[in-house]
């Protein structure tokens, strides 16, 4: 083998072992709980993604959206026929859609019933609450009381929170956080929102 | 109705105006490029995401996978009994596993070839090529010939490209870009990856 090859050789067992390494220390095994907050596209998609990955898996999923009230969604067709998964489109459109701020604050409530059930199940593998950071960005729910049910869930439930503005004190209980920040988006530059893209 | 309610109605009346300008300023209908790049968790799975909404709107898609080579995957095992999607994991695992930089970029000029396949057939709606940049950081593709076929691709075509650290070209030549920041992962506290959430 030439000499370029068995530097690379030698470097690549080197990165193995501190891979490795870092594997072997995390020794954890619980439901993590994750959150995808910024302005940028790809909040809900990911949650979606692992949805996917997560039906693969055989786990049961519960998909709660919170602030969505349109029922033509590419991933509600999707998802709602595949077994596993129980999609449940809460809200009640935007703030400028609805121009009711008493309706948008019912909904949200009756919606975080819906996922305080799936907090307390150990059924419930995975657990969705999407556009779930406004209900505190318009004052629609408390933020102690949600905080202690997201503590309190059982131990192996995954949970995955999307929306703008997550509140500091979500991020600090959360497992893995991710801020989709916007570089650019094909809307600013005339582009339609595509069906099965955007929605 | 109380004044409260008559000015939020008032405000979220201007709001909608505005959102509806927006939207009505946004008249071009084509194919998106989407890139997910940055060193967060979400890449990937938003990806799949978008996968499902795509899928979720009849639209045919193939994902062709250039780094990974397990085929464990819960994404993978989800997709690939879905109907109107083509998997294809074309790469060899990790730099530090396989140990043998010509086995790596013989494997990405492989999966390049059917990446080109794909980047020419309109039948195909939405393309994925998951974990694509590193082919650059890795200098397996020269970067001209691949931007060429992207802005070649049918104009309808979907393309999605994940991976940390995309060339600045790359980024010029997308519609929507997320830079994906890692706030914090479960991993850096000790939590195992766990199955349907990480793989």
């Amino acid at each position: 083998m030439s000499q370029p090859d068995t530097r690379h050789q030698t470097r690549m067992q080197r990165k193995k072992a501190v891979v490795a390494e870092k594997i072997s220390a995390a020794q954890i095994q619980r439901g993590v709980f994750l959150l995808h907050t910024g302005i940028g596209k790809g909040k809900s998609s990911a949650a979606f993604g692992v949805l996917a990955r997560a039906l693969g898996h055989g786990l049961r999923a519960v998909v709660i959206q919170f602030v969505k009230s349109r029922s033509d969604t590419g991933e509600e067709a999707f998802f709602r026929r595949q077994p596993g998964v129980q999609w449940q489109v809460m809200g009640e459109g935007f703030t400028w859609e609805t121009q009711d701020a008493k309706r948008d604050a019912a909904a949200a409530r009756a919606a975080w019933e819906t996922a305080q059930q799936a907090l307390t199940d150990p059924a419930v593998n995975l657990l969705i609450l999407d556009e779930f950071t406004y209900v505190f960005k318009y004052r629609w729910l408390e933020l102690e009381p949600v905080l202690a049910a997201i503590c309190a869930r059982p131990p192996m439930q995954h949970l995955i929170v999307t929306g703008r503005a997550a509140p500091p004190e979500l991020i600090t209980i959360a497992d893995t956080v991710t801020e989709m920040n916007l570089v650019k988006h094909a809307f600013q530059a005339g582009v339609q929102a595509m069906p099965g893209i955007e929605f």
